[in-house]
């Protein structure tokens, strides 16, 4: 264990000591490094796939279920789609070198800040292969260090396509150690790993909540956290209830399985009795299971055929990532605002309501990454937002929220010139 | 104990509550209770100067050393400016609130980032107690609660403060809980404190080295780290001698005990025959002890009567906080570069020199939060770079970096107005 540790802080320095190098790197070269990864992603398909087939057989072998197993598979068409989104990346504009607040001061400093950046960037991922080559592409725009270390499920496909990054990194003039791969899949390494502050500038877990909450607990040096959504849609008084049927549906049925997919209803009791039985019919078309308090669930049932259940305390605040919500009667905006205030994760949270004063008030009380009046929950994301490709979605306040895109992977230095300056 | 744990759990969950409403409200009443306060640490002067009084009784019968003793000290003069202080938070313009990168979707969701409060401040801080009044000042107008936790030295002053702070608070209509002040000084209630992430948003230690690093490695909240400097000054081959004395000077010897003031001179091997006798004159006669390499050693040795000593490894990298300076000679502008990334923790860093390409290349490569062309390190503050009030100085890369001011208490959300939409 003690040579594999000196290995992991060897690659950690090696990360450190290229990221002095790409911080400067220009654009040209760092789109025609991504550039030359998406053609050789194509090129050596076969190595990859090759690879690809004995993580299926050894998770074969293992009796992993067909879902993970989906995850894991790659083929032409998915090594196409990930030499594509490689292309798109390149495409955006470079975040690093942007400067801003410039100005002179009255002592004839001229001062401002440059966006730079992180450094070294450390991920761990669960499953799917594809991160591997998403999450070195973002960094490398981005000007950053990358330590990758995934899942052992997919540990040849990862080495694979690490393989593939490093040596276009090589080909196209990336300061050598820039992307790292960690390919022994020991969970010591891990732990290691997260006390190596000295050397990575931040660390992205990707992976399920229980991978994510641990390493948050663990880790010592800075971690995005998100990606855990409870998702409310309060529908207030003075809603309009075909828009907030069609909102609800779509927030809810649109993609189940998502961060941003709505979790639970609450409805004001003024309109439950118009709005829950239009709502449960919909849902009910998409066989979603409802979740329902006393009183929701009395203003539900006529309609028969639907997928009722009554609603227990953990079902507020739980992420169902299925085609499950629990529904809520409250009655008036600030019960709903508590309520969200307790179980929500500060995720996105949205209103329906014609009223000017309640959408106003949400918007200004709701403490979330995103917050809406008067759309789906399912918009949170950074293409939708228009931010290019994401980083991932983070719920937490300092540094960045909601969405990240590229320039959410940086930083800035001040900088300052001067021509004799010192301080009286 | 558990009971003491009960209790600060309890403060925790009041801020909490607390932090809701103060998030949206108005900087009128933020602006009021800030000139409150400042009105009452005026009118209630013999209160708080008591129980000075009492702290400075306690340190004297616990031998504290004079400096230390000087730190806690308060008198009439020493309210009056922080009161001024307080009143120069409330003129600064509002840090929240404001709305930015606005824009129309192409499906007509209007959409945009509100600046918001990070929520709970703690503040972990040593002896001065002038600390209590500044962080509640910054919170409150930036709209966080905060949690105070000061040293046992200045239990009875700050005591006395967060009284005063708290009434004007409660009667200028700021929600109550918003300012709780820990006056059980234990030990362990700092250790519960650091794992209390539910209820609190951000830590700012304020002290020595050691209690900021405790604070860091242990918290499970974000820190802001900061107020280390190592700062280094290079006088590159094309320096312009008389800049370079007198920027070295003023980095060094204005105020050798902040961390903006110079740690290490680099000279290039070029420049240094002419350039350290001059330098060693000017900071000799300011009292400047200077720990030599061998080189710089016997360019100096010349002019005697200074204090020389031999730099030794542990001398590179240190901050001083002292009269007293390490003085390298360098063959090249990546010689320093390099020493800079070795030894340096990402402060401030300098360059003096005529060379335009030489500037740009030590503004583009030196990874620090302030980074100066021919101007003393001495500038990096919040007060000098026009921020207004200053939280501290940041060196990590996460959130903000360099001097803090209000904004960067901040986070923001994304705000959507929608009429209907939903994800196709």
């Amino acid at each position: 264990m003690e040579n594999a540790f000196g290995d992991l802080e060897a690659q950690g320095k090696a990360a450190k000591a290229a990221s002095r190098h790409l911080a400067y790197l220009s654009a040209d070269i760092k789109n025609k490094v991504l550039n030359n990864i998406a053609d050789d992603l194509l090129a050596r398909k076969d190595e990859i796939l090759k690879a690809n087939k004995k993580d299926i057989a050894g998770a074969k072998a293992s009796g992993m279920n067909e879902t993970m197993m989906e995850r894991l598979l790659l083929n032409e068409s998915r090594l196409e789609g990930m030499a594509r989104d490689v292309r798109a990346v390149a495409a955006l504009p470079d975040p690093v070198g942007e400067v801003f607040d410039m100005r002179t001061l009255p002592n004839g400093l001229l001062l401002g800040r440059k966006r730079v950046p992180l450094g070294v960037i450390a991920t761990i991922y669960e499953s799917r292969p594809n991160v591997t080559v998403d999450i070195s592409a973002l960094c490398l725009k981005s000007g950053n260090a990358v330590i990758l270390r995934g899942g052992k499920e997919a540990l040849y496909s990862n080495k694979a396509l690490a393989g593939v990054i490093r040596d276009a990194a090589a080909r196209s003039g990336v300061p050598e150690g820039a992307v790292q791969f960690i390919d022994n899949t020991d969970r010591e390494l891990v732990d290691h790993l997260l006390k190596m502050n000295d050397v990575i500038d931040l660390l992205i877990p990707r992976g399920g909540a229980r991978l994510i909450s641990f390493i948050k607990e663990n880790a010592a040096m800075p971690v995005i956290t998100g990606g855990i959504g409870v998702c409310h849609t309060y529908v207030d008084k003075r809603a309009d209830v075909a828009k907030a049927v069609a909102i609800v549906f779509n927030a809810k049925v649109q993609r189940p399985t998502v961060c941003n997919a709505l979790d639970t209803v609450l409805v004001h009791s003024d309109i439950a009795s118009k709005f829950l039985p239009k709502m449960a019919k919909e849902l009910g078309k998409a066989g979603v299971e409802m979740r329902c308090d006393t009183e929701a669930m009395s203003l539900i049932k006529k309609g028969s055929g639907l997928k009722l259940k009554a609603a227990c305390e953990s079902d507020w605040g739980q992420e169902f990532l299925a085609l499950i919500a629990a529904v809520r009667v409250v009655e008036s905006l600030d019960e709903a605002l508590d309520h969200i205030a307790q179980y929500g994760s500060g995720h996105s949270e949205a209103i329906v309501t014609e009223d000017y004063d309640s959408a106003m008030r949400f918007l200004n009380e709701v403490d979330a990454a995103c917050v809406y009046v008067n759309a789906s929950t399912r918009f949170t994301d950074g293409g939708q937002f228009g931010l290019g490709a994401e980083v991932g979605i983070s719920t937490q306040k300092m540094h960045a929220r909601g969405p990240m895109g590229l320039k959410e992977l940086t930083s800035y230095k001040w900088i300052i010139f001067g021509n004799g300056q010192i301080r009286p």
